[in-house]
């Protein structure tokens, strides 16, 4: 990264809050950051946008375990300031390159009382948001440290409207909840009971990254960046003045982070517009603040779309275990096992047959018939198939069919465990032809008292995208921590699960139709998520006549899923009979990119409606997806990204005139016109419905009969 | 093991305090256990030796956590009795073979509030005391369980005096403090601010093995057998009742040990005797409690006296880390690093010239200079050495002079860290031609929480046992847990230090020379300790004038320590160059044994004195060892237990006239005796004194000169 050096106007002003002040703007002048001390030295920051607060002053502290230290009161030592424009490429992602344009603002500061620690504070300032993180740079006063808590604040301007999920130390597979800030109650509703492992900590306790919209229509998104070596932050509002706290996951004994200089914390994010679409576009800024690709040769990374023997257990088809007795849904009698090398040869042929580079088989290895909710430390080996499941013979089979199978490595929460066997493990993906693993960590985690999103889980998360590197192994890792733009640093670290996926439709009270329309806001916001779209088989009774779940979508929604949920890694999640029956709208699932040149966001309303363009790369070929919530839409998208001149053929997949995500989710239509760049396209949703559109150059497709589009 | 099934005479029979009494005694009749429930179902179990009462009727129950149950009333299912008398042959020890003759009682209860769970209570009563254990089998009422506590009790008849070092969680380096048990205060005197991860609980509290002496001289001993996955058990005295009540070391989240069934405590031991010498004996009836060998093929397993770059780092002369900084003693200079490759190579080169098949090398791996007292996860990688320890050359030289390198392994208490390393660094051992590692804990845990004594560090120890000898690798494992026998199961699991051994001379206020006279009653009831003796250079102000400690010792001490403290690795601890001063001294170390056919202990008393003769395995010689406190003595051992009929050269090394342990340590005398079955041997020992006496057949040494004893 090339830096430059700025002659930059800090202001050095005395206002009424601060003895010093510091002003930072934007490249493109819209935000404005204030940092600075009060008289007494206590740290503080302030942002606005466009004129308007968006964070007003808010603290900024330390406390240290080890040594006894509270760092609240500095001295200002220096003031460094810079700005960076770089433009770099991605191995995979939703642009081809991104530019990193921001500027800089270092603060030396040095405890006023009496241990002088030196510590800086660094501000990233770019046209999206404002990125900030403590350093705690080599020197002599201070080596190894105890991190009791970290005191940042978001102070906000008002009870403003909330995508929240509550806050947790294990777990983030909640449906969201929208309210004001003031309303907020996270001691734990209906949907927290559907989860096993979940730690409640503080009814204000909310996890990040959290959007906002404020009274007068700015919109605000809360995060972090490169978590790394550190616990990851929930924040707590404090209702009587909406200040969010951050709250930091503890360790077994209660201590946040164990650190040694020179140390930095994540970058807190806020990110802030007065368009919902630029929001979800700055997720962007989130891959600026992380560091650059330390996978030297990228080339075994492999997105892909995949099938597997997954969904079959989820709604009760066949079992995990060797004795048919663990499914995803409630259910007395015992099922087939699922991945038997029969089971999957089936599966196979059907990847050939359709395009799908990977097989993903659950439940091929001894243990799952003793796990669930154990907090037993010795389950799984990862290398011992139950006897019907035939590893060598499956490898054979799938290399003649050109398709590789994805290992499957449910950890249940043990990491001790796992942690002894990744070496053999990895081996023996590697001498078995398997370049890509889904990891899980389902349960409470071993070491006990550890946590999901405590420092030595996201230590264990960064050495399992270091070690399947070294293997050369992409990797997709359930019930993880949330991501924070990590993946730009390690992309075989290919995805994560790490929210409410589309599982919990098969069996629990499931995923309301708004929360395809949060995630993009939320979750998403950190990196790709595995959600496991593209359920065809919407009523579930068909599998057994006393089950009430269906999915909460219609087909044309899970279609648009696959564009407005970006992730490298896409399962075609349902099972091969049910596509077979609706071959006409899985081509838009066979068709589809996993990866992208370009991305344009064409509308948005959190909680309400999404609709994304985005260019396969290396192709002409755009696709577009469109989703809503519960409420029926008519969305229209300008497609002026299209080359001028030319004609396309845009195929759209959507809801048919009667359909609705509860009583009619099943009926589509499929239509295809001749579009080009002054086309603006009306796409009609139904209520929990979509819209999913290919847009193919003309010369590529077959044109005949073809009509011009309106 | 044969089991033969015999027709018990068991008493059924109604008593004062119980409902359902059984009484079984000891083969020899000497011990009489009896066992049964009170008219409520509360379980009891009371022992006399000799018709003296030494552990009065006694509470045994268990709490769970999950489920929440407590097992304290039951009902009697089924009684059930038997029978054994077996030997076995040692892989190694004291003996060459063990008698395991023992009457065995099992209590089939169910509980009677409700759960409906079964558990067994399985008493072993030999002649030399009682063990028992609870099972809790195979079941439908129960599988997966968490204890919250183990209330075994052990109702003592008296205010007894006692050998004890405080409860703790995570050490066992404390010097024995003897009073009487209501005099026990486990808060923490000086020597406890030595040791640096040590966790009180209970000032009431005590380790076992806990050595205890009656008013009316009976000696009682109490301590566990094999102790696998499951916690370590403390006792707490109640000094109202004088009741041990067992306290099972805690998780990082306050639970006791997660088991499922089937599931079996460790044996709970009570030897007694009324004599001092067979309560040492009696350490066989810890090794017949524990489970035969699982070492297949054990002919890699190498007991062994070996010399190493360690002493000079206690002493100061040389340090751990590369920078010169990490030693045993306090000093502010820095020092050269020990473990060079030109260091080594002397080493091995005085290994070769007197015999020695091992050389052991601390500080040869990079970590040292950032470790100590930090609790940080990733310190040591255990495969990459110093730059100035060349591993292929040491390799090379080890093996053309027939020596082999022992391996060192200091985790820094970073367990997780050491999990990941293991196969690795295993692996590097065999490809160097290693076949012993000595293993350290010193410091905290991690997984943060846990302690040294918990179950999840008790099943990493076993862990490690089983792993190194899938690896042939002998282990010897330094601040673990310490022992209860498993060195019969895992004979590969060499040594362990697991109390204050001989480095604490060095640097520390250090051990009284009563220390040497307890351990064999308390530490190494459990197994063999790396104790390290054979200091002959006692006053260490030779390495620093300022440096004040000296052994608390003569030389004919540290001789006969390699007989009175067993273990089949024994160090001879000193420099080479301390050696070469007192070469006629050194003959002893040379010709000592390190595994025995035979053992008698020919005089006892806890804290006093200890003198025991051991027959060379395989050969017909013969070592005896005296030992005592800071009182002189003199110790009269008679030799019938040489052949009869045939003459023997005894080679007594003796402290001088004029020796004693403070004032003149270093002077010693050795003389040469013809000796025969019918001499005894008069031994004057030095204040903290001792002698070693070798017995070798007339024919095999030079007689010319010698005469007579006596």
């Amino acid at each position: 990264m090339k830096k430059y050096l700025l002659v930059l106007l800090v202001f050095l002003c005395l206002q009424t809050y601060a003895q010093q002040s510091i002003n930072l703007s934007s490249p493109d002048g819209n935000i404005q950051l204030s940092a600075g001390l009060y008289a007494g030295g206590e740290l503080s920051y302030s942002i606005t946008y466009k004129n308007r607060p968006v964070i007003l002053p808010s603290g900024l502290s330390m406390k240290f375990k080890e040594p006894d230290v509270e760092l609240k009161q500095f001295t200002l030592q220096a003031i460094d300031s810079s700005s960076h424009d770089e433009t770099w490429k991605t191995v995979w992602g939703e642009y081809s390159s991104i530019r990193d344009l921001h500027k800089e603002l270092k603060l030396t500061l040095q405890d006023k009382n009496g241990s002088g620690i030196l510590m800086n504070l660094i501000f990233r300032v770019f046209n999206e948001g404002v990125g900030f993180r403590y350093e705690f740079p080599d020197q002599e006063k201070l080596d190894h440290f105890v991190l009791a808590d970290e005191r940042s604040q978001f102070h906000l301007t008002g009870d403003h409207k909330t995508f929240w999920i509550p806050g947790d130390y294990d777990t983030n597979e909640f449906t969201y909840y929208t309210t004001k800030l003031s309303e907020v109650d996270a001691s734990g509703g209906a949907t927290a009971q559907e989860i096993h492992a979940k730690t409640f900590f503080d009814k204000n306790a909310m996890q990040t990254p959290l959007m906002m919209k404020t009274a007068d229509g700015l919109y605000i998104n809360i995060h972090e960046a490169a978590l790394v070596n550190y616990p990851a932050m929930n924040v707590v509002v404090d209702k009587a003045s909406f200040t969010l706290n951050a709250h930091l996951v503890p360790d077994a004994v209660g201590n946040k982070a164990y650190l040694q200089t020179p140390a930095k914390t994540p970058w807190r994010t806020i990110i802030v517009s007065d368009k919902a679409t630029e929001i979800i576009a700055a997720n962007r800024m989130i891959l600026n603040l992380n560091e650059p690709s330390k996978v030297v040769d990228p080339s075994f990374i492999a997105p892909q779309k995949y099938v597997g023997i997954w969904w079959e257990m989820h709604v009760g088809k066949s079992s995990w275990d060797y004795a048919g007795g663990q499914v995803g849904s409630q259910q007395t009698s015992k099922v087939p096992h699922g991945a038997t090398t029969e089971n999957t040869k089936r599966y196979i042929d059907f990847a050939a047959k359709h395009g799908f580079k990977g097989v993903l088989v659950e439940g091929w290895n001894t243990g799952w018939e003793d796990w669930f909710g154990k907090w037993k430390e010795n389950v799984f080996d990862f290398v011992t198939p139950y006897p019907d499941y035939d590893v060598a013979e499956l490898s054979r089979y799938a290399k003649e069919k050109g398709v590789k199978i994805i290992m499957h490595h449910e950890t249940s929460g043990s990491v001790t465990n796992y942690e002894r066997w990744m070496d053999t493990a990895y081996r023996f993906m590697n001498n078995y032809g398997m370049n890509a693993v889904k990891s899980g960590y389902v349960g409470r985690i071993i070491p006990r008292g550890e946590h999901h999103d405590g420092q030595w889980m996201v230590r264990h998360y960064e050495r399992a995208a270091k070690k399947t590197a070294d293997y050369h192994i992409n990797v997709n890792m359930h019930e993880s921590v949330r991501l924070t733009g990590l993946h730009r640093t390690y992309p075989n670290w290919i995805a994560s699960e790490a929210a409410r996926g589309n599982e919990f439709n098969a069996w629990s009270s499931g995923n309301p139709p708004e929360h395809e329309v949060i995630l993009p806001f939320t979750r998403l916001m950190g990196g790709p998520m595995d959600y496991t779209p593209g359920i065809f088989q919407i009523k579930l009774n068909v599998y057994d006549p006393n089950k009430k779940e269906q999915i909460h979508t219609t087909i044309a929604k899970q279609l648009a899923l696959y564009i407005t949920m970006y992730s490298p890694l896409q399962m075609a999640a349902d099972l091969p009979e049910n596509y077979e029956k609706h071959l006409n709208a899985f081509q838009f699932i066979k068709d589809v990119a996993v990866e992208w040149d370009d991305t344009n966001i064409l509308s948005a309303e959190p909680g309400d409606y999404l609709t994304v363009a985005r260019k396969e790369k290396g192709s002409p070929n755009w696709f577009i997806g469109a989703i809503t919530d519960e409420q029926a839409r008519t969305t229209t998208g300008s497609l002026s990204f299209l080359d001028a001149g030319k004609n396309y053929v845009a195929t759209i997949y959507r809801d048919a005139a009667d359909a609705d995500w509860e009583k009619n989710p099943h009926a589509y239509t499929i239509e295809k016109f001749i579009v080009d760049n002054k086309t603006a396209l009306k796409l009609k949703l139904a209520p929990g419905g979509g819209a999913a559109v290919s847009i193919m150059p003309v010369g590529t497709t077959n044109i005949k009969g073809i009509k011009k589009y309106k």
